[in-house]
């Protein structure tokens, strides 16, 4: 099943406060979905995520093909069962990871040829087989398969690889063996160029998906272009399905990207700072391998009441990271994510109350983001 | 603080039921101690050890030392508040770590001097340097700084070695500042000598420690020597004292160890095999990493009742291994150190109830392990 709601629409900006529905549960959006590539969000268990509130992982597509592979998979039962997770699930169509391979693909209108980053072997990705994959996954929200065009894509190449995009779109639709219990979105592209993405929008639109993603931003263009393009794109989306902006989710872009429309976000820098010994806190970003917190007695954030800044220390986290201790990265991780969870919390509840430019003045301060606009620009 | 009580002596063999009393709380033995190197049991945050009911964990005095240093330990005010741990922490006493640093050390009367492995900077251990670090640590059991001699060390080696160890037994003794809160432990050497054994047992009983350790055992010697040797040792300790068989944990050794009277283990090698893949289960080893279980969907051990074994499979559990993903070690690090505390739990049960040769049979045949002796032979 597949419902979405808006609860409520901020009356200064683009903003939706909203609920999807999936057969593992209900989304409260704006979300912030934690990645979990390889079945596994990084040194987190099922229980982590659960308490720290994620109401909704992400699987890579490309990832669980290779490994543990299909059969497996299948024979799992598909990837809730396998990996114990009983919330919504989305998975990627694996465009991505394949594209990102450089000189170990090629890409045809049929699909995409690559070898595996693993172990070298050939392989052959097409809409078709994304979404046996994604079906056989069992994720609660599909992606169709797309090329992501690179930031520096010319015009002429921006625009054949959205066109073929939409082509790819409408094959997915078609192969999607499960809709009853799976739901497939589109994925909106067009590089930087406004006319291809409100095209891109529209062909999409007019396939009527349950969902729509904004891809191919935060691949190398400036912020202001990237909120830009995004702020132009969700006007062309239907109001009343969910947008997902793909892969986005450093603090600036999780509220602009709230600002602008966007319902769904993902993203690795949470995790993957916190394996460098990067903490967000209320206070800012602090990182803590630094010498200046090796006899900080205090937590990682004075204000977060969870359980790693109830329990340890910035010294001793300090020295986990700096010893190359597994329980680093974890106390991190946790605690980055739940950070993040939290601030879509507040996000979720600003919209409700009204006080989005408030909670966006706050956060941004702490984070020494400037803020270009005082009011909000429709576009 | 420190008591320690002898419940019930085994009839048949040197078994002890026993409990420790110090300032951080009681320890029933016989008790395996998880190994916390650097602060941390590897990938376990301390909620899981004592969710796992740990009682008494390990730390590594050299490796503190180095690292976060003394300074910091110091402000920390020991390591129970550096990595919030409010149940007791036995120390070693940097000995055995500086010895293992082969070309990096020189020895001699007054003390050790060495490189430390991490930036090759100069430093000299000593007992009174030792007990130093250690009263800073904070530990409720303390070791005395020793000379754990190699197993194929000559007879004048191992004299010579066993000897000084008595004379820094007693510089440790006379060194160690916090006696009315913190134990110190002798350590009785003396290679593969029976004569030495008990010469240096008499020494060290006669200096009347809180309790005593058996070090430079499992050092390359054969199982049946080390047993030998062990045997023949504990006669020469007090009844009414603890004993501590130090670095060795092995399966049949946990068990063997208790038949001849030892209260207490430390070992890796249950967290070490995790993070390779290896589970520890009532069924005997199983390799996870292997292709065997790629598809299997029983958890790692039927008869477990861990959160691991309740919550994830063997195929899942191979996966996270296979992909080098945080999570897997985490899983089987658990499931061993719960296997290990319980197997110890059982070993007390059996102790209690005059079932332990039956224990034995039962364990022994599980992990293929052959039994030599069917009735125990008093030493």
């Amino acid at each position: 099943m597949f419902e979405f709601e808006v609860i409520k629409k901020d009356k200064d900006t683009g903003a939706r406060r909203g609920r999807i529905i999936t057969d593992h549960g209900a989304i409260e959006t704006p979300i912030f979905m934690p990645v979990g590539t390889q079945a596994t969000v990084k040194s987190m268990d099922q229980d982590d995520l659960k308490e720290m509130g994620a109401q909704i992982i992400l699987g890579n597509s490309y990832h669980l093909y290779l490994r543990p592979g299909m059969d497996i998979m299948e024979q799992a039962g598909g990837l809730h069962k396998f990996m114990n997770w009983d919330r919504p699930i989305l998975t990627d169509s694996g465009g991505f990871q394949v594209f990102s391979l450089a000189d170990l693909r090629e890409i045809t209108e049929e699909g995409v040829a690559f070898r595996s980053h693993l172990d070298g072997s050939k392989h052959f990705m097409t809409p078709e087989k994304s979404m046996e994959i994604q079906n056989i996954i069992g994720s609660d929200i599909m992606m169709a398969f797309d090329e992501c065009a690179p930031a520096d894509a010319d015009y002429n190449y921006a625009k054949k690889s959205m066109e073929m995009t939409s082509r790819w779109a409408e094959r997915s639709l078609k192969a999607h063996k499960n809709p009853e219990h799976q739901n497939l979105f589109g994925i909106v592209q067009g590089g930087m160029f406004k006319d291809l993405r409100a095209q891109s929008a529209k062909d999409l639109v007019s396939m009527d998906f349950p969902g729509y993603a904004i891809g191919g931003l935060s691949v190398g263009e400036s912020k202001d272009t990237m909120f830009d393009i995004l702020g132009h794109t969700t006007q062309y989306l239907p109001e009343n399905k969910p947008r997902y902006l793909m892969g986005v989710g450093s603090i600036d872009a999780l509220i602009e990207g709230v600002f602008r429309g966007v319902d769904m976000f993902d993203c690795v820098l949470q995790t993957r700072i916190a394996r460098n010994g990067t903490a967000l806190t209320s206070q800012g970003k602090k990182v803590i391998r630094n010498a200046q917190y090796a006899n900080d007695f205090t937590p990682l954030d004075e204000e977060c009441d969870c359980p790693v800044c109830r329990n340890y220390t910035k010294a001793y986290i300090r020295h986990l990271i700096k010893s190359n201790e597994i329980l680093g990265a974890r106390l991190l991780t946790y605690h980055n994510l739940y950070f993040t969870l939290n601030l879509m919390n507040r996000v979720r509840n600003a919209i409700e109350n009204g006080t989005l430019f408030e909670l966006r003045e706050e956060v941004f301060s702490k984070y020494g983001i400037p803020i270009k606009e005082k009011k909000w620009n429709q576009y």
